[in-house]
């Protein structure tokens, strides 16, 4: 069997997309991966989309100075804006956190209404909506801006009982339960931290995270392209960011859900284009 | 008399700075002002202080690309992290919001006990704390960052009568209540938006527009130095903007509180280093 030394390249506008290296990190042990957060320049979800481009372009470049074999987007507004321009760039496979979510939900949904919360930025470009119809015509898709959604949980708010989570899950999900969804894609890798805060809003309803996914989808290429790593290694993290090291070491265990597992080092990102 | 027909140039980290550059505009009719908004990089309330000074350097080398005479910081965030090395490092007067804020607010308060409001970033340095203290030793400080404060303005929600600004405005002000401050110091560009929900908040209680501050003291600076324009030249208004032109028009009447009266174009901000 063929096996591929090379590492996994992750990159998000931040810090979210640590819920998908999570993911990624427990699905494939033995790879190293290398994350980039662009901390400096967070959040990109209310950019325009040419300026995402140009700063997914430099977060893409950046990693591939690493020897890579493959690139995650863990972040749903790059996903949005720049998934086809990277993998129409780059000599390696680029996967971003929209396909994997879309199939899962066509397959969990019943009634066959299914949403779709992310950042104004991806709500805008309707990535998720599109690739539902193109992959089940029958489903409806209910798509939902959430601005506010990322600020919050960056700020450590993201309990159930918490006024402020309760007002706005409320505001953003009661046109989801009105319209009787039962699955709900989470289009953003911020907003599993909400994943209880929005099922006490719509009761019953699927939640699937799209960045666990990406993850799952990132797990089967590698099988079955046997670009796996050798399963006697046991993989090595790194993790770049464009702000401060010491703020993101802070703040990673609440996206990790364990202590961080690797180095930090700060990158000069504007320096790659 | 003395005049001088060189721009003046005023940088915020993004949209919020409007707000100063209103009333600067109002205050100096027959000046010539170049604005930058760094939307592209926004918001600089929670970057480390490193990130900032980074990223007002290239604010500021840009905008001296044009022939000015005075440069105005008009963001809190960016006037703690980067005023001194901005008055070092350029040859022409560099005025924040800090000084003119904090020398009214001491003029104000009747107990001597002044709260000052502004981001996680500034409020970590200090600065209005230590400056005040440093021009009136006698008057008690309370210093309060409100993160959440600029991500909901720059949603539109500042009507104290929406239940998300209510629950905020009373999680950051009822300790600035409980205290007995008598005077506010609106230390982010972004604060005026709220003067009337923090207000209710804090009933009596005289706020300070630190922006409007800085206006005050450019204007009396140009008097001062005789560096003012002449008085029968009607004065030009150009914006510029690091992300999406579009974005900045349709919001920027919010903050100048009428509509946009000059040109917005992109710069690529990035390449001024």
């Amino acid at each position: 069997m063929r096996v591929d030394k090379r590492a996994i390249g992750v990159f998000d506008s931040g810090i979210g997309g640590l819920t998908a290296m999570r993911e990624l990190a427990a699905f494939l042990p033995h790879e190293d991966i290398v994350y980039f957060g662009d901390t400096g320049r967070v959040h990109y979800g209310t950019r325009s989309r040419e300026t995402i481009v140009k700063y997914a372009r430099q977060d893409a470049r950046f990693l591939c100075s690493f020897d890579l074999k493959l690139l995650l987007i863990a972040c749903g507004t790059a996903s949005y804006a720049a998934l086809e321009t990277l993998q129409q760039e780059l000599p390696i496979p680029v996967f971003g956190v929209v396909e994997g979510a879309s199939r899962r939900a066509a397959e969990l949904t019943r009634v066959g209404r299914v949403a779709v919360l992310a950042t104004p930025a991806t709500i805008s470009g309707h990535v998720f909506g599109n690739f539902l119809n193109t992959i089940s015509p029958g489903i409806t898709v209910l798509e939902k801006a959430c601005p506010l959604f990322v600020p919050i949980v960056e700020n450590g708010r993201f309990q159930p009982e918490d006024p402020l989570v309760r007002i706005l899950t409320e505001e953003y999900l009661a046109p989801v339960r009105e319209a009787g969804v039962d699955t709900i894609i989470l289009g953003c890798t911020h907003y599993p931290l909400l994943a209880e805060a929005i099922s006490r809003c719509v009761p019953g309803a699927a939640l699937v995270n799209s960045g666990a996914e990406a993850a799952k989808t990132v797990a089967e290429s590698l099988r079955k392209t046997c670009l796996a790593a050798p399963e006697t290694h046991v993989g090595t993290r790194r993790y770049f960011v464009s702000d401060s090291v010491a703020q993101f070491r802070q703040n990673a265990g609440m996206y990790l859900r364990h202590p961080l597992d690797g180095s930090v080092e700060w990158v000069d990102i504007e320096k790659y284009e």
